[in-house]
């Protein structure tokens, strides 16, 4: 494993109702991916299916179980160039609703299915929340953990990845614009670059852009450094493509001084409240 | 109580070695603050001490009791305007070296000694760290909860207060300056900002600006809030006051939409790992 990545975001936009469409855009950006060098290619939210749905037999409808044949085809577009793919799509989940799910795929594989845990305003309607606490893994392009959107939200569950020493927090996004005074960034981006901050680790966040139905999208996609601060941000509101070359190793010193460590530093017998129902 | 409340920070430049005369500037601005309308009056940490000891014999000097006169003085100057004060100084803490404290006064005396619990840098040197969690003071100016600088770079820590039901968590800090891009605000700023949004609650930042011996501080304070916009960030890196008018009771809506809440939302279950040591 190389210790110099590229990460590459394909900030897409998906229309929901059209799957087949969706998918051959997917494929085609994984390719795009490749051919620029991706390392580590990460696609929005559910990438495959459009975000918003108006029933839940949509979202059904749009489930890819993991066997399915796109995702074969896709193994097949990353493994000559031993990248990895992180991509948002909607997951079976036995009967009922599925879940919103992003895979970590590699030249082996589907390596990890992580389920989005903190649902957003309707998404229960369509989606089962997942159970799992969030993991990493240990991949070509670095120890890669997952969250999906909102759960970026939930300062714990980042915490919890940094604990387990991940080096690059993917994010699969679907942001949809909220007001804001005319000279900031979309709170979103604020809010990852604190939390790259404060825990000394990489953030690759890949949003969506354009307007699905009702729904108009930040076109947010970022990766952050452990610093805090932005690497890239392109492409902004257009759909297109995020080339991100970073240093894995800045992750994985979390000295902010010869006296302070972000993570020795915690004192986790002062934390309990955290893990408390309110 | 009234919801409606004026948050007064007083920005100001002590010097270690100097206090006396830190003592003195101290007790002017709290005339000063009160003179302004302030209901909530904020000084920075250690501010009748200064920060930059270099050997501990100096802290253990600028140590102030609970009873210190001082303190009465400073309570003589709020009462009549029935405002609540929070000020950094450091705190005798039985034998051996003092804490980094605030007290917390309001017309009635000290309702809360706050010690610091994350120490900075070469602060293990001249103090003790706090080994108690932070609580909400009920006071005539809201539910106010108390961190002090580096502490605010644990987010556990402020979803502690916020669980806690804090209208507003006040910090003095002590901003080193530290590199940042030309464009962006100090990362301590952009750390608070997201911090009042993820649980939507008030921050009230003071800072201290000046140079005290070899360290150069920011002058950052500011008033975000729980949108995580600035109410107010001047004086910038000037001594002077900052005033911001808030209404707490947006701090009581914990909601983001008509499906979703900040704290109802989290999922404990999933955030053990947050409470381990690392």
């Amino acid at each position: 494993v190389s210790e110099h990545i590229r990460v590459v975001c394909q900030q897409l936009d998906p229309q929901a109702g059209s799957g087949a469409a969706n998918q051959r855009a997917a494929t085609e950006a994984i390719r795009e991916a490749v051919s620029r060098g991706g390392d580590l290619i990460v696609l929005p939210e559910l990438a495959t299916s459009g975000y918003a749905f108006v029933a839940a037999q949509e979202a059904a409808d749009a489930a890819l179980p993991a066997d399915a044949e796109l995702f074969e085809e896709w193994r097949a577009i990353i493994a000559p160039a031993g990248a990895v793919l992180v991509a948002g799509f909607p997951e079976p989940a036995g009967t009922g609703k599925p879940y919103n799910s992003a895979l970590v795929m590699d030249p082996s594989g589907i390596r990890h299915l992580y389920r989005k845990t903190h649902l957003w305003d309707e998404e229960p309607r369509w989606f089962r929340p997942g159970d799992d606490e969030p993991v990493v893994i240990d991949t070509p392009a670095g120890k890669v953990g997952v969250l999906i959107c909102y759960d970026l939200e939930f300062p714990e569950m980042i915490r919890t990845l940094a604990l387990r020493r991940a080096d690059v927090i993917v994010a699969p996004t679907n942001w949809p614009v909220s007001p804001r005074p005319e000279t900031e960034r979309p709170p979103e981006i604020g809010n990852v670059m604190a939390a790259a901050r404060l825990n000394r680790v990489f953030l690759a966040c890949c949003d969506r852009t354009g307007t699905d139905r009702h729904i108009t999208f930040t076109g947010g996609s970022c990766v952050i450094d452990p610093d805090g601060w932005i690497v890239t941000e392109r492409p902004g509101r257009d759909a297109g493509v995020l080339v991100a070359d970073i240093d894995l190793r800045r992750a994985r010193d979390k000295a902010l001084n010869e006296n302070n460590d972000v993570l020795a530093d915690r004192r986790p017998e002062l934390y309990a409240a955290v893990t408390r129902r309110s």
